[in-house]
């Protein structure tokens, strides 16, 4: 049995079988529900399928000799260490390490303040659980990453959307909202943004709104947490200045590895105030113990021993190359009506769709045309995103890609006809958890 | 600057600064503190003192060249899919080898109802987080594994320890505190134990017992979640039968290759029920999106191509002689009125002291003493456990687990002499997370 398989049995499974437990599951897992469309990204995963819905990072270019090498000495030289419990906070050398290249985007930071983990899935996860009761405010860019959208839900947050243009998070928008959620008496805990190349929007927060949204939420006591996977996968000139390097005590930044090395390791980090930092590492504690001592030395010393900065900069051709021919593809082929959004790096084209198409709708047709694209509805918390879609650029070869464009203008140009024909597109699809998993995402 | 010496800058550095965030917190953080007594076990992770506080297994016992190997074809062969993003229920490979394991103990189960996690200390994570709800009542045995009772103090449950004795959990104690809590209108989630060779009190629940506690708490609707980590490494005879090998849809059961392989790996595991174990995935991909695909493949390979039962016994055999030499040691050593129980199994004796002797209290002195233990008050919800101290023979070599129980004996000895001048012993120490961190532990 494939893996493939398995999921699929597995999804088709669900809902099928009788849960015995279904009076005892905690409130917050009520809403732990897998979609019907989830089963549709399995399918998605063959190679037949041009897959415009994965985050994946394109490993296949990464120096897999050196990554042996590093391995095989390490468990040659450093074995017992490698092998054993390490401490929550992380590895003393990576953190070191981690300070390095923070300082790529401007943070002075000291290893101390540092805590390694599971992903930066996994820093979010933890500041969640550190700061929300249920009902406390997330405030959120609108769309905004579906997994920390599924953190924010686990702990049971109220997610309030704060609109973005193509500069990202809207200062005017996020004051007002401030003003009226804390007139509403609400507790607002942390705004939570990807101000560089965002995912799913693919836009970057411009200098002087940082700045500003910094002020803002300075002044109006709201932490920020800044998650910032793709800050080093810029296609034009430097890095952008972090938030964090403008605001030690009021922002925890989240950096990963996943997308500038391997997301196979799952080494991830967040960098807090130093009480902040306390909490973080007693929830790690009580989360999963210690995170895996081996990955972590494989990355302290792939930093320590390889030209990281130049393996960066060889994704980033990689991945401008790709975004540059989704983005030609879509000018020569999509039908008019369509919008989107021209990234400055990272992975991702956010498309709004012409009036009366609902994109959740149209990717069970899409996946049949053999493209696929994760529905703009996931990454919302309050319903919108329905005429919305992300396509990412990251993983398939510019070939495919074009092939990919090719096929999913086709399937809207089709929709756009039986709205004009029956005065609406598909039927809308169930509700549910309707992402990919991460091996699909 | 050291692990150690930044563990002792962090934790001396707690408090003397400002908390800005300190109104802040969800509520289930305020728990979220060291106690002073941690920076002990910075001290106590020193080469001249013998730590019998931690729970590390002895990984200088692993045949690290074919590891080595492993990992170095690991990356070589299948590079791409190592580095990669995998699935959130974890490898289908490494799922059917686990069925395989398990089978070791008479559970007949399919990788479908496996899900793979960071130490089964995120399986136990994942399953609190899926039942319980704040003031909801988690059963477990008086003493219970520490890291299990911060787990169930993050999600704010409330822990009710049942008694045990020699035989582990008491059938009749478990029956009349499920009826008296019932009576009181209380929401009983789950039964927590550890059956096998437990951690800390070192006992095994009977085979009789086994019977008369799944059919207590099917009669009563309790789910079981047994932790088995230590199963595989019993001193006598064919492994214990698993309480899940009676059970399949009243039992969740939490695995882990810390204890036979290496705890570096962070590989672990529930079998659960269907319906729960797809909330576990779920509940998983929003706490980390996936486990390291590296660490799981090097694990499914280790046990595809390496004589895995043959390096048990070899553990087992390695632990037994450690075991020996410490009951051998304390029988010799240890002042009139302690008493202590003889694992068959596992890594751990529970001591209990002379009336009057505060075991947290004397720490400080032992440590000073260049011994260390952990004090039982850790391994208890309720206050319980002054009088007790967890041993553990896993990780020194006899000679000097012997010197270790040479000066730990002596430290009792003075404070019993201070107990019969004074009326008292050393006087106790302030509240907190009061165990060692994971990689002392």
């Amino acid at each position: 049995m494939t893996e493939e398989q398995d999921h699929g049995r597995r999804t088709a499974a669900h809902g099928s079988r009788i849960d015995a437990y279904v009076d005892r599951y905690a409130a917050r897992a009520t809403g732990m529900v897998a979609s019907e469309i989830r089963a549709l990204f399995a399918v998605a995963s063959r190679p037949e399928v041009v897959s415009l819905a994965g985050g994946m990072p394109y490993v296949t270019a990464l120096p897999l000799d050196a990554v042996g090498e590093i391995v095989a000495d390490l468990v040659a030289h450093r074995g017992t260490v490698a092998l054993q419990y390490g401490s929550a906070q992380g590895d003393l050398h990576l953190r070191e390490h981690i300070c390095e290249v923070m300082r790529e985007e401007g943070i002075d930071a000291g290893p101390d303040d540092v805590v390694v983990t599971v992903g930066s899935q996994q820093a979010l996860d933890l500041i969640t659980r550190v700061f929300i009761d249920p009902g406390d405010v997330v405030l959120a860019e609108g769309p905004s990453y579906v997994g920390a959208l599924g953190t924010f839900a686990a702990y049971q947050a109220s997610v309030v959307h704060v609109a973005m243009d193509d500069e990202g998070l809207d200062p005017a928008a996020l004051a007002e909202t401030i003003d009226t959620l804390s007139r509403q008496g609400r507790r607002i805990k942390f705004l939570y943004t990807v101000p560089t190349f965002q995912n799913p929007a693919g836009v970057t927060l411009s200098a002087p709104r940082r700045r500003q949204v910094l002020e803002i939420c300075r002044r109006a006591g709201v932490l920020v947490v800044e998650d910032n996977p793709y800050g080093l996968l810029g296609f034009d000139g430097e890095p952008m200045r972090a938030l964090r390097a403008d605001d030690a005590d009021g922002v925890v930044y989240l950096g990963s590895f996943s997308k500038t090395l391997a997301p196979g390791f799952r080494v991830g980090w967040a960098l807090a105030p130093h009480a902040v930092r306390d909490k973080l590492v007693l929830a790690l504690e009580s989360a999963v113990l210690s995170h895996s001592t081996f990955t972590q030395l494989t990355v302290g010393q792939y930093l320590a021993t390889q030209p990281w900065r130049e393996q960066i900069k060889h994704f980033r051709e990689l991945y401008r190359e790709r975004r540059d021919t989704l983005l030609g593809a879509m000018e020569a082929l999509m039908p008019p009506g369509c919008v989107w959004t021209r990234p400055a790096g990272g992975f991702f084209v956010w498309v709004t769709l012409p009036d009366g198409l609902d994109a959740k709708a149209i990717l069970p047709r899409a996946v049949a045309e053999r493209v696929a694209f994760v529905p703009g509805t996931g990454f919302f918390a309050d319903g919108s995103g329905r005429r919305n879609m992300r396509l990412s650029y990251c993983y398939p070869e510019p070939e495919r890609i074009r092939e990919g464009v090719r096929r999913l203008a086709g399937v809207i140009q089709q929709e756009v006809v039986m709205r004009d024909t029956f005065g609406t597109g598909s039927a809308p699809a169930h509700a549910g958890v309707d992402t990919p998993g991460p091996d699909l995402a």
